[in-house]
């Protein structure tokens, strides 16, 4: 079994739990606070950004997108209908695009800032960034969120998965952005009915389950977190 | 010939105009101004950020990092010793790991800073972000200067090229970046040698020619910066 570094409120780490829950392939989850820079940590990633895996060997593998691309091609590519992935250099492309739209831009648009505004500066010890949260910097993401949302409701009403006919990367990119917002009570499924129907199928996944779980000490989920008809 | 649109002083853009030189495929250079989100430009790319390569049949392949994928999987995958990656995923893990320092954490701390305040508010109207540099934004990305020239120096000094001992994306995402803080005279290469040395080889390679040869108006490079002898 492989090991992830991972903090179970970042939409990368669970994008990289969903696919390899998908490949029914378990992991081993660490649970890393990377704010308070734990040397043995810096070893493995200098960047101190998470997720990280444990691959084959104990060689690190950093980021969600690279151990994405390395879980594809060491598990992917055997795996045919169920793959994550498109053969099709301009699919895998449009995978590509749509994922990195999730963890990158709408994770520093609006992910990012609520997720450190009203998850971790709460637990985080003052000389680490920690202290009471930006009322300002929630307000910005989540003007911004509308955009985000409106863009996912509209791939999901021309597409039967987001980057097509089968579910990908682009899907478990975008279900676990918006399952950290969910979370938070952050998302008003009633103004987006394609994306609601969408991230309910997600939603019903195995691979959701472990998800569905998580919880945060002293923040507690909006009441249809785990409902998977919400 | 497949067209790209970029901006010169963007080091994804020209971490994508390098590859595709390192394989001696010329490119239609348009230069695209995002900030001006012109209607068709955000046709092909609704996140308005570049580049933006119109491939085969013109489908938009959006950022550099999907680029790079596309181009090895099209192209790259026949070059053989001439590949900008490596065959092992492990190896690839840690050449995009490397490309992804450069063009995302590099481009978030220094680059992006440096070349917003001094290079497009300049020439970007006022109602799209034009305006005065700010002077605390440049002073703070001046002071994570230090750091990311320590690690190239670091990484330049234990290997041949950045990823081991061929050229790859890592070298070239590592150079356009880089290279663009060298127009802007930001780089005292005296504090490192070794980081000098693997620049210079990189500069010397003729797919770097044409990126010596950008001039943006107003904004005089750096006196050594087409030298290949610095």
């Amino acid at each position: 079994m492989l090991t992830l570094f991972h903090h179970p409120m970042l939409a990368a780490c669970r994008f990289v739990r969903l696919a390899f829950g998908e490949y029914g392939e378990e992991l081993v989850l660490i649970e890393e606070k990377p704010w308070a820079r734990r040397k043995e940590f810096l070893a493995m990633n200098p960047a101190a950004t998470l997720p990280v895996l444990l691959a084959e060997g104990d060689v690190p593998i950093v980021g969600a997108s690279v151990i994405a691309e390395y879980l594809d091609e060491t598990r992917g590519v055997l795996k045919r209908e169920r793959r994550l992935f498109a053969e099709d250099p301009m699919d895998r492309a449009e995978i590509r695009r749509l994922a990195d739209w999730f963890l990158s831009k709408t994770e520093s648009e609006v992910t990012r800032h609520l997720v450190r505004e009203r998850v971790l500066k709460p637990m985080m010890p003052t000389g680490q960034g920690g202290g009471s949260p930006d009322s300002a910097a929630i307000r910005a993401a989540r003007a911004n969120i509308r955009q985000h949302m409106k863009y996912t409701n509209w791939l999901t009403g021309t597409r039967n998965w987001l980057a097509g006919s089968r579910i990908t990367y682009a899907d478990l990119a975008a279900a676990a952005t918006l399952s950290v917002l969910d979370y938070l009570g952050e998302i008003d499924w009633t103004e987006y009915p394609l994306a609601r129907d969408w991230y309910s199928r997600v939603k019903s996944r195995p691979s959701f389950r472990p998800l569905l779980g998580d919880r945060v000490r002293g923040l507690t989920p909006v009441s249809h977190y785990a409902d998977l008809d919400f």
